[in-house]
């Protein structure tokens, strides 16, 4: 397994979510890295907004999740909410609903719900318990997300070359950056060109800082030049997250990442994707629900206006790319063709674990 | 000829560059549309200097060498500046050295240099009509541009059909303008998606609040989102100015211009570039001569950190767009194949007139 002190700042597990009494904190990666703050929530209805409301994102909603869930059985125990199944159902289609694209942490609330009832036969929950069971299930997740992260990343580093110079958006969270370290440490020497991802510079203020801080040599560029890097060499790797793949062997990710991908298929540029658990439920591209979010986002850059009040903007928030732009999916189970997918993931098939995350 | 109130604020002769005293005042792009101001040049140095500082940009550099040559003329006349062809032909060098890439403003200077050569025999000027003959070479000049602006517009507007929406990056200047105008003045029902074009955001700060001023609907989105519009149907044409064309049909633009054409190549949208003088002198794409500026322009936003203090970053500020990719280019001698450049540019062949600018 790997080393968690070999993560940056941003992806050690208690900077994204922690219990805090009987409420929990979030990092606040609006404000990184400018700022080290968090949002505390005492509610799961405060932790759901403060996803929607960009407080965390990528995979940090699947950690708010899971330690939002620790804090309901805690809060449960001192008797600040009901002792009731239900506390939990709700709280779970809450956190589900916050955003809508990126369906793993709504499955593994799923699978979590449906532990907790084969701990809790008829549904009948106890205080006295509640905080114990709730603990192990999620321990359990973590562990094999853990897992999952240090195979993904075996597989990532092995695709990754020696003199690469990968191209990335956005935030693409544990595998990528695992992967990188772990290149970087078998000798290769690798670059990264970090696109700053407007309109909330995932990939200045979180990718790039990140990248310096686990010193892998990176450079900032605007979302607009993807295609001359690749046209001068600068770049000859693409490699994203992926927020969800469909069994098509499609997938969504931030916006952007689209035009990157058909410009790496253009400039003969590989493009691999990180995803820990394609969503067996999405068939297809048309089947992914992308979220669009408020015009006046694109308006504005760290709270400064970019253009005159009476301009609107339009922001999807995510790109969904075809399965023939991808070269492979790195997943837990192999570095899968996009046309594998569907015999990996599809529920019909026999799979070794279920787990789920934008690794 | 088209009427110049039609031409939203930024595009007003005067606010672009204006005489004043024996000085000059340049319109201040990069504080637009948060405040109207100019930067003061009292030599020739300061406005070449003002250029390489993106006080104005794209086609606005021409206007200001225009301008600068006015002041030029009049400081000699009152004996501020030695009453010399070099005085000139210094500050040409000067003027035409301030960026590399688009080429108008040191081939309209060269032509000036060699009107002022053909009304003063052996290079000997005379500060009593000094001003009178700058001004008449100026004035044809601009003239010449105007129309050469309403002949490009015509044409643009003709390509531009009712019902389309229309992709732009940058600030695409007067005939891009003129022929939405125009195409609007027709009946055709337009709409234009505006890539914000970091890192000075000239889409969001110049295109976007100018459209809203000339009355044409228009939405700002992230330079990563555009591949995303046209995946969606929000987009269905693309159109830019081009910095400078190349015998071979291809160009330069402004960063995102590559990937905006790859893009639109794939998603069957037409890509029309306008170029007032493709240069005879630049054979082809890898002649272009390409700006890299310096790469900590792209670590903020209006003076606004976007990461932290020890990220680098790396500024294009061009992209070559071969001519594969270009639908057909917008001239003054009619909207010509980029394979038909060379035949109506070249030297060798017959052209009316050899003006020449970004529009």
């Amino acid at each position: 397994m790997f080393d968690q002190s070999t993560l940056p700042y941003l992806l050690q597990r208690d900077t994204i979510a922690s219990l805090s009494g009987s409420g929990m904190h979030i990092g606040d990666r609006r404000c990184y890295p400018f700022a080290k703050q968090s949002v505390r929530c005492d509610s799961v209805e405060e932790a759901a907004k403060a996803i929607r409301d960009m407080v965390t994102q990528g995979g940090g909603p699947l950690q708010v999740g899971l330690t939002a869930m620790r804090m309901l059985a805690r809060q449960i125990a001192i008797g600040m909410q009901p002792c009731r199944y239900e506390t939990f159902e709700t709280s779970c289609t809450l956190l589900s609903q916050a955003r809508p694209t990126n369906t793993t942490l709504s499955r593994t609330l799923k699978r979590f719900l449906s532990q907790l009832c084969s701990v809790y036969p008829d549904k009948v929950l106890d205080a006295k318990t509640i905080v114990e069971h709730t603990d192990r299930i999620i321990d359990v997740f973590e562990r094999q997300f853990d897992q999952d992260y240090d195979a993904m990343s075996n597989y990532g580093s092995l695709l990754i070359q020696d003199g690469d110079r990968i191209l990335t958006t956005c935030f693409a969270e544990h595998s990528f950056f695992l992967s990188l370290v772990k290149a970087k440490n078998a000798g290769k020497r690798i670059a990264v060109a970090v696109c700053e991802t407007r309109p909330y510079l995932q990939g200045a203020r979180l990718t790039a800082p990140s990248l310096v801080e686990s010193g892998i040599v990176c450079e900032l560029i605007t979302d607009s030049a993807c295609a001359h890097a690749m046209s001068v060499g600068k770049v000859n790797r693409y490699m994203t997250a992926a927020d969800v793949v469909a069994m098509d062997g499609s997938l969504a990710n931030k916006t952007g990442t689209l035009q990157n991908a058909l410009c790496a298929k253009h400039f003969a540029c590989e493009y691999h994707a990180f995803a820990m658990s394609p969503d067996s439920s999405i068939l297809k591209a048309t089947c992914i629900k992308n979220e669009y979010r408020d015009g006046k986002e694109v308006c504005e850059v760290r709270g400064v206006a970019t253009t005159s009040a009476n301009v609107k903007g339009w922001y999807p928030a995510f790109d969904i790319v075809p399965a023939e732009l991808v070269c492979a999916i790195i997943t837990p189970k192999g570095v899968l063709k996009p046309s594998d997918i569907a015999r990996y993931y599809a529920l019909h098939t026999d799979s070794p674990h279920q787990s789920g995350d934008k690794s």
